[in-house]
């Protein structure tokens, strides 16, 4: 974020590559990846209703009322969501000097997969529920509406999550284990007749009860199951502790580390608070 | 809280203010919105349990056996209560030297709001239920029973709140996101016929599932969809891990610093860390 | 605990107080309050089995099957337990230099409790049911057991509970004025004919769902309701990571202060681990 | 693991133990134990997937269907992989220099128990569910993959435990407590009519309640039950912070002062903080 870039394929004039685009391919590239100019604000606003209405369109689809009644309608306006965001995937891959990186990245498989499946529909009935990946192309918008602030404050989650993902890793496997062992216990202790049908099915009442959602549409009605299901929960209640404190503690160092940068010239102590313009040791001007 | 008052509303007779207000206005106004004279206690004492009754008897009007039986005692202490809160919310109107500005802020709406229900329910039949919204002046009662350390315990839990509202937003739409990409899925899997009605009902199972609350109306009933539901549950398991790591690594941050009264000799500001010795935003040595 | 007695109640020889005892009382008091010597070690043993094994036959007694088999030899057990209690009871009383004080304390109140149901059963049936609050004998069983170490991360978990005390408070004035207002508009929103048949039971079931609980025995079946459920899950999804911040905050705190307590004589430091026997800045010999 | 081994019972050609090893056990044992040569590598992959097979097929045996169409397949599967574990078992016993220590190890007991229930289940119908202990085998394979990494990210997760060790016990006590207390409470109050029906099972209630676990077999159907139901549930949501601030707590102690590798030039004790500079043992200078 050197540079005023919103967006690894938004191509400035002053760029070298801007050379190899067209006039035309500039200003586009400027409407559609960009979001500093009104157009490619414009463009963005659109873009974000576009994308709320047509998800919104898709699930009331599914709504066995609403379908019968506005079916035609929604018929219509998946359509014509369709047909634009297909428009807009072209110009997209119209307006960037490499298409192909484009076509391959993120964004660009998220794009094409939220056009595909009304085309699907015509030959396969139904797959135009798939159109629910467009909730997807929401994650573009959020990132391009310069909440940069926000982006900062995602940036610490993930580094977060992507420091504690080992331990993280570490602990479902052992929640893996205690879940297979304790469904099996339960399979053989209650059995098919009470509704532990499988092994697999009392893994699955293991997972309910370990992460405490409980269900209930499996239950222990024998007394040794009952006790057994009662191990289970404590030790879902007590380990819940386990991913939190991962979390929290790095995180807590994540954002601890926040203050590390600066060091003053005075003193040479560090640790200052972000905002802090002067050391609180020697009274010194912190280099900003 | 420099000076003695309790609330914005509470003008002291030394105040220039004073001087707009007639004398049997100062008086009410000390009585209303103070809470240092004897009067003032008593009004406060009595508005409490006004308040509390008053809910208790909105909660019991509902109970079937009790309204059959004690309906119309019920109904005479309504508009009993209704009548007592309305001559209060006057008489804040009369003391205040900016009625408006009381009208408008959100104590004012909250007492205007718990006594207009009765008056509708003349003309609309059960908008009295409305009157719950009582429950909301008992804040007002918080703060006025000079409990002020709890104030402050309930500003550490505020201000943590508030530098945590971001990271919670981001956390909150990568919920969302998760609950719409999960509840598609299971509608695609389960479907209908196994009470994943539409796609707004499977992702309310997600949400029921995710925050790991499980009623158990819907659940899944195929191999797969039992597969899907599990990964949801230990994803909801896992990432409860978040909410809590913000908001803790955040109240420690606010806990530690507790930045404390003195203020700089040089620049005035305050809420400098308690080990600070020069101020950090003009570099004064700060008092001891 | 600076002297060597594990009670309060418990006298030595070398007490003033202990001329005012009588030999045998002392002996006795010895035996019951102290856990020092050969006896008071054995009676203590002997205590917290009969303490499990009373329980127990009360838990068991209330078992239909069992009570049917066995119902004679369990009745034979609860009057030994209870005669043999109220003999403890008595010489209790009989060995302390205040006895009053020791009936009104807790663990008197307790021990008191604990054998009065069976008296009672012969003039009230079932109210020897009340006998499970045998269970809080084993706190003193548990304090006597010189677990001393138990007793010191026990005192660490309570200090912090004490010291969060406040901010728990006002987030359990939060929970239930969110409680409130959800469950109300729940009662407007489904109503009786969706089993939301009173605000109370509204109430009820918003506490079940914001605690993440979710019985299932009351859920929304409206569009409407759902909405307002899901908001309430996702409300009680995210606030859990209020108490969960003020308590590990708290207990952080006071995990760390138990560092600070010695100062390095050599160079003044503090903040040494609590089994450190030499300072890591300068190398000198830790105070112990 | 100063040297390269990745076992305790791998044996090493250079140790002095190997000259009591044949030539074709010290290469069995590099294969079966070690880790770093080809042949070593592909076992591990091997026995990987072996476990993760024969696992599947234990589990896929219990469900009804596909044991009708498949189970003679899935019962030659079974006793072939038993077959293979028990040849491995007994080359395992074969090249360690002390089979008896191999075999009351803990992987050496797993090992034992993955292959018995095949054999039982000529004797005891059924026997062979046990076989799901097979699971725990992949701990081993865990340990083997050269996942060192993980193996640390594991250890530090475990310390933590183990320093909160004696607070979970205590907690767990108090919680053991509670739920004794509000379930006999809810066994006198909704009693046997409305599912209460013996002191256990409202336990075994009150254990679902707190642990937010929620199954909705039995619920609360009187307004007192409810209240108390409640009171369980807010005690359940609250003191969940409980744990986790004690995990949390320790694991950002542990995570804080990730003790380094140096050991101190005069003591040799190792674990000192990474900014101490003198041990804290003897009070040597630390190197750096």
């Amino acid at each position: 974020m050197a540079d005023n870039r919103t967006n690894q394929f938004h191509v400035l004039p002053s760029d070298q590559e801007a050379t190899q685009l067209k006039r035309w391919q500039l200003t586009l590239n400027d409407i559609i990846f960009g979001a500093e100019s009104p157009a490619g604000k414009a463009f963005d606003v659109i873009l974000i209703v576009a994308i709320v209405l047509s998800v919104t369109a898709v699930m009331l689809e599914s709504v066995a009322p609403i379908q019968q009644r506005y079916g035609h309608w929604l018929y219509v306006l998946e359509w014509g969501f369709t047909l634009a965001f297909t428009v807009e995937y072209i110009l997209r891959l119209a307006c960037v000097r490499m298409p192909a990186r484009y076509a391959f990245s993120f964004y660009g498989i998220v794009d094409l997969l939220s056009v595909v499946p009304t085309y699907l529909s015509l030959v396969i009935a139904g797959a135009n529920t798939l159109l629910v990946i467009r909730i997807l192309r929401i994650l573009r918008v959020f990132r391009i509406l310069k909440l940069f602030s926000y982006m900062q404050e995602a940036e610490h989650l993930a580094w977060a999550m992507r420091s504690s993902r080992r331990k993280i890793m570490v602990f479902l496997y052992v929640v893996c284990t205690i879940v297979v062992v304790f469904g099996s216990i339960m399979y053989l202790v209650e059995g098919p007749a009470n509704g532990f049908t499988s092994i697999p099915k009392s893994i699955y009442w293991a997972i309910v009860t370990l992460t405490t959602v409980g269900y209930g549409d499996i239950t222990p009605t024998t007394a040794v199951g009952q006790l057994i299901a009662s191990a289970t929960m404590i030790t879902g209640y007590a380990i819940i502790a386990v991913p939190t404190g991962i979390y929290t503690a790095e995180l807590t160092q994540v954002m601890r580390t926040r203050r590390d940068a600066r060091g003053c010239l005075g003193c040479g102590k560090t640790g200052h608070e972000l905002d802090a313009q002067f050391c609180r040791y020697c009274g010194d001007k912190l280099p900003s």
